[in-house]
């Protein structure tokens, strides 16, 4: 029998992720709209939602790209990687949301912690998905990359450390939110090597 | 000649399915968002939206997750199976509007019974969905694996208990619906084993 | 070399092609939020907005179909044909603004008209479509299959029809309209065989 | 191993590009609504914003044509590409906020700059999504045709006329950004030849 029973396919996975990601990307861009065509105030200017969905989009950006290096490696999946999976992208989904609102009030604080605490959350949700990768898929090469996350811990210890931030300056919270993109956009060898790769 | 015509491939289908449960699944949570920043009261603090949107969520996790089991099985497909898939799909795009409203009303009556309505449609288009599958592929071993249903019917008859919970508490209908969706979550022996996978 | 200059491959056509019906289908589904939750009345309900985004995703539905089939037997395409199948994707495109119009004031004649329109053009632009693939790709079956697309034809009289009857009753058109969609629903003999379909 | 490590696939790439791309060129679509039935004044028609929006889908759809032809001829690609390409599309992504902000207010200057900024701005990201693309595949052909790109010059000089223009009248610049896309609707004998393409 051609299609077995069996988990569904990290292909499949990989792309409807990829669908997924893709409208939470660009959902955002829709909101950057002034209410006024020229006379703008500085309120009202879009600006901040503008500086806002820039973080955002890097945000998916980066964790697109840590994704697709999971999954590739990945030969075996089971059920339990595709609700991992699905728990990641509950937490990615929530990025507009965080970002319109952080664009629209930049400098109150619920807004800052909200999107702090979305960016620990799918800090978490992604380690727990490389775990579940590697218990699908015993002997995984993957086991061995992910031994010592360090990127992935100082993460989580920055966004923390934003969160508390907040009660200093929200705008301080998002310099370092920023700073924890910057160092994921900073390639990473372990992952990343530039070989060919046939399709 | 190569592509002879005959019917939508699987494959197809099941794609762009997975573009429009994508659409589906993320489209809603650009919706949580408080109208403050700071100083929210309980009404506009967007918190029963976001607990709506988590059990949206993890409603269409689960019908896409069970599509793509019913799906993979699948070799030959016709037009009905085309129209049972796209059936399906109108129920579900549904979700992301009784979600909306399910969480900007939470005690009142009318988005109760819409879910809990959505939620029994969509079980039945996935049944026939299931039957024309059947139909358009005789011999399939999905005939084997759907013979008894429990689960499906299970389902039903709960959504239906909801609905009638409304009247009592819409609350109360939620925490049926909510029911039904741990039920799902917990793995299927039947159409998830953990073997290889190809592709 | 592996990846030649050339046209757009078919593949990716239709794969684009399927990821934009897939926004277009769902992407309306949002908008249908009464603005309240019980106590209801007749002209905030949100029924007449339901009722119009069956019409509007069974009419995209159709054209999803319908440009599989189209597509799946052309082996060559070029840059006329990429633009051709744009075109359609704009007319499709401007379904969901038709359908919210239409659902918000059911009985104003523009709307109606709007929607007759659109059907129009649609149709003339899959027409095109069907050209442009015939011109690219000589002695393609597609040839012979087209060569007497009545059902095209009558939808296009009948969308005419319908706007001609916006001014005795929009709901009349609406009527109409939706005679052709029904139409359409009807299996093809032409074109959609139960062959088996190997991928 | 199956899978090795290495970049992200030219073909993931390319397909989460057209996901990406699908949900930007159909989004502003929904937009494309005016607030009452009949009795429209010329103020609120939607005429401008559905003329914003032919113009915008054009935009993009060159884009999308473009980025096809360039990516098919890559067989290697790095991070370097990666966010090259995230950073086109992120400019590609500000279109549908630029168009309805030129729709609703067509004779202001600010959304005709904003326009054109963007205009230059993804002209820019692309020129450097086919540097990277060399570097990361040395002995590229597509080396030789980058060579010289004539029609990528003039429309980056093209849209600075347009800014220029925007403060004799921001409609003469919208002109100017017409016969950009115009230019490029004109098939390119470079990169498009009429070969058969398998799959």
């Amino acid at each position: 029998m051609r299609r077995p029973q069996g988990p569904i396919s990290p292909t499949r996975l990989e792309s409807f992720s990829d669908s997924v990601i893709a409208v939470i990307i660009t959902i955002t861009a829709l909101e950057i709209r002034p209410p006024q065509g020229d006379n703008l105030t500085s309120l009202d200017s879009g600006l901040p939602l503008l500086l806002a969905y820039v973080m955002g989009f890097v945000f998916i950006g980066i964790y697109w790209n840590n994704h697709h290096h999971l999954l590739r490696t990945a030969k075996r999946i089971n059920g339990s990687v595709m609700w991992a999976n699905l728990h990641l992208l509950f937490w990615l989904s929530l990025i507009p949301a965080a970002t319109v609102w952080a664009g629209n009030f930049p400098t109150d604080k619920l807004p800052a912690i909200a999107f702090g605490v979305v960016g620990i959350m799918a800090g978490i949700a992604y380690y727990i998905l490389g775990q579940t990768l590697i218990h699908a898929d015993k002997g995984n090469k993957l086991d061995m990359l992910l031994g010592r996350d360090t990127k992935g811990i100082v993460s989580q210890v920055l966004y923390a450390i934003g969160i508390g931030a907040v009660f200093i300056s929200p705008l301080l919270a998002y310099g370092i939110y920023i700073l924890v993109s910057v160092m994921w956009l900073v390639p990473d060898p372990r992952l990343a090597r530039g070989e060919e790769e046939p399709t």
